[in-house]
């Protein structure tokens, strides 16, 4: 994907990125790094318990939706991001499921404090190969204008 | 940590985990996998950022804050986050920084449709070793009861 900048984007413009496939590893090495909950760590074990199987942490699904969001839109110098509104997850991601981001662009304005930069307000929705959403966000973040 | 059930909790209660020390292994290995941008990457092309150094992904720190969060309360049968707002992060994790995670009970009630559960809502706020606020979060989660 070719590198954007703050001037290239427009209120509307809307971006989808590339399916991804999540494993049982992937959910599982997650789990036990960062959210070592039954239902995120072993198969058998979660088979028990609401979601009725494994399913992925919701700060991994978080996590996997900024590396779809990052590559898509592959900002020149990087996106920081400043704020997250509103994550929620109305589905979970479940082993072998395939997500894919889709990317809103809500608001554009000049950083006032840094001049080669401006701010983005978007909204960035998971959703799996079901079109189940499994995750929406609102956030900000500050990204380089084409003039820095 | 003992275990907590929804019954244990009442508004305002606090409590403080463990610290943690993050090394730059782990800033770069998280980043590779899910948030592959200059800063969160390399150590020397970070230096020529806004941020002058290595710095974990905001992304990285709220898993990292999870992580805490789950080993401190030890929810009987886990905890399972309905959503997050207003996540936000004043100051960057770095390599070396040694965080800890504080988490205030703001308000609980009993889940409408599961009554073996109730739904807490809390204030999580992660800082350094220096007392520099690195992440703030307001959370709503479903925790058992002690009757289920």
């Amino acid at each position: 994907m070719k590198e954007h900048y703050y001037d290239d984007l427009k209120i509307g413009d809307r971006f989808k990125s590339e399916p991804l496939k999540v494993t049982e590893k992937e959910v599982i090495d997650f789990a036990q790094k960062f959210d070592p909950q039954m239902f995120h760590l072993d198969r058998r074990a979660a088979e028990r318990t609401l979601f009725k199987g494994l399913v992925a942490s919701g700060w991994h699904t978080a996590a996997l939706t900024m590396g779809l969001f990052v590559r898509m839109l592959n900002f020149a110098h990087g996106a920081i991001g400043l704020g997250v509104d509103e994550l929620r997850w109305p589905n979970a991601v479940r082993p072998g499921d395939v997500i894919t981001v889709e990317t809103e662009i809500l608001d554009l304005r000049p950083s006032r404090s840094k001049p080669d930069y401006g701010i983005i307000r978007l909204r960035n929705v998971t959703t799996n190969q079901q079109g189940e959403i499994v995750q929406t966000m609102l956030a900000n973040a500050m990204v380089p204008r084409r003039s820095a």
